[in-house]
């Protein structure tokens, strides 16, 4: 045949690239491995051995439920690449993730990421890489594989989307379900990092329409409106898993609530029996400046608590008589929890007053 | 404030859009539900009993492993979204996945997908989650949740990704890994459906270059050339894992590839001890016509079978002295398995003559 032949390579699909990747992020995968991931290198799955240590997984768990989860950054990826800055988009991901996890009280396993990219830098993405993996250490999860794909015609060129997912454990007769929640509980929140990784499009939208400089100066610490917005999502596993810990015969935290998109309205709404209501005070704290800050830019302020998390990423509802407990427990493990509302009577309904 | 306010909805993403997805969803989630997947419908993560009838888990399992595989369908998802042909590249999607993970002798429990795309539009996007729901049901795996994000600035306006992730058990002292392998195994393959999810940036490219009709009729069934492309990935979970159940003792299947990208050399060099080759002979089998059509359109030889499986989804290792029991067995699943070579001492390569 005289025709001109066409290669992988021809078509965007760079093969060997791949090859470099492959070995690349070995290296990032092997800083979050404990002995119970098998060293399977090239393999087709990452394993994960359920049992290391058989008698103190069985004194732990006696009727395990595994949890997965999945999630992604949302468009919060766009703006890491636009400024460049994807040092902690990794993180990001997997807080999104294994902050979802551990609401049904969940110790996290094992992660895996989907990378999907116009072309693969190796360079470039080895950054994103290294963020979930630190990601990854900091949830005490494995990062035991993942997929990267080049898709030059699904993606523009500098762009790339990443969602992972989450495996973790959990004793079924600790799990914490909605229906433990009763009137009388206090909602106890834990800080947000800023807007964490949720209502960006919103966010790029409003910077666009203003025409907002992203590298200008925006607060004391010295750092640039864009450095605020891309602050990584609080990871949240270490304070709250240990604050489980110390009680394991009393049901004393009732719920637990990942503030995301939906905001405090949605989010805690899921945690709530049909015959409960939740009753949030505003006033009871103030949200750190970059959330009036996007006010300003123009946002009601009904919207605003409907799209962001104004400054709490995690609620933890708590029998009140142990309250006072928990909020040492937490402040022990280095959170600044504050009493943010109670649960009352009504309907499944979230009252922001 | 005088400004013009903004909202999520204006910035492009529906959040109520996303709460009629969410119950649409629920149907086909349920679909797939054992009796071991709890229902926590609209919590923030899925749940599953591992230990559900316990007696049997631990006759099975006496030291377990969890097994992760993440894969995408790659482009094969612009092809069906050109022909607005979506019912079967969810199925794709969980065949990536578990046939990766079977490879090591895994029983699929639970998947979780992600779902990116410009516009949450139920409707459309409906049929994507019921075939997902149909691979799931075909693996015998619980769809136990997902995410779907609604991202206008990175996929273009009908365009939408898809990600999913595959969790799963075995029991570590059976698990096949590549150690066990080793001269004179015999090579057993199994038909692919067609093209499979992979190569398909190219296959893409080389339609577009030769201005190909995707609505020409192309075989003998009366199926056009685009329903041929989109015919979904084959699944072999059930006949591979009935397969090896026949042999719990004796470990007579030594070696298992999924063929992905990278075609046969690079998919079965994956099993290969470092002093092992694979011989495979090209001229045990004919690959599907589809093969040869694409080759026409201007690819060489080599690059094909390096690209695309040439007719063979999945490759067993097996000692040669259960080798017409292990054919027996996989044609009584249904299969239609043919020897397409052996292994021999070497460097870990794969040589195709």
């Amino acid at each position: 045949m005289s025709k001109e032949k066409l290669t992988y390579r021809d078509a965007g699909v760079d093969i060997d690239a791949n090859a470099v990747w492959v070995n690349r992020i070995r290296t990032a995968m092997t800083s979050t491995f404990s002995p119970r991931v098998w060293r399977n290198h090239g393999g087709f799955a990452g394993l994960f051995r359920l049992d290391y240590a058989e008698t103190l997984f069985r004194k732990e768990y006696r009727s395990a439920s595994l949890v997965g989860c999945a999630d992604g950054v949302g468009t919060k990826v766009l703006l890491a690449v636009e400024l460049n800055r994807m040092e902690g988009i990794g993180i990001d991901l997997v807080a999104m993730n294994v902050n979802d996890m551990i609401t049904c009280g969940a110790e996290p396993l094992f992660f895996l990421d989907y990378l999907a990219t116009h072309k693969l830098d190796p360079q470039r993405l080895a950054v994103v890489i290294d963020s979930i993996a630190a990601g990854c250490r900091e949830a005490g999860c494995a990062l035991l594989g993942g997929e990267t794909a080049e898709m030059p015609d699904l993606y523009h060129e500098g762009h790339i989307d990443l969602a992972g997912f989450a495996v973790g454990v959990v004793e079924s007769s600790r799990a914490v379900t909605r229906k433990l929640v009763r009137p009388g509980d206090c909602l106890v929140a834990l800080p947000s990092s800023g807007v964490h990784s949720n209502g960006f499009t919103l966010v790029r939208r409003l910077l666009k329409q203003n025409r907002v400089d992203l590298h200008q100066r925006f607060d004391e610490a010295g750092r640039t409106l864009g450095e605020v917005l891309l602050t990584p999502t609080r990871i949240y596993v270490r304070s709250v898993l240990s604050t489980l810990k110390q009680y394991r015969r009393k049901r004393v935290i009732t719920g637990m609530a990942h503030i995301t998109g939906g905001g405090l309205p949605e989010n805690v709404a899921r945690i709530l029996p049909p015959a409960c209501n939740a009753v949030i005070d505003r006033k009871s704290w103030t949200p750190p400046p970059v959330f009036a800050f996007l006010q300003e830019l123009g946002v009601e302020a009904d919207e605003m608590y409907r799209v962001f998390n104004m400054g709490i990423g995690y609620v933890l509802a708590v029998r009140p008589a142990f309250l006072g407990g928990i909020l040492r427990n937490l402040r022990r493990a280095g959170e600044d929890p504050f009493v943010i509302g109670k649960i009352k009577s009504g309907h499944g309904l979230v009252e922001l007053r």
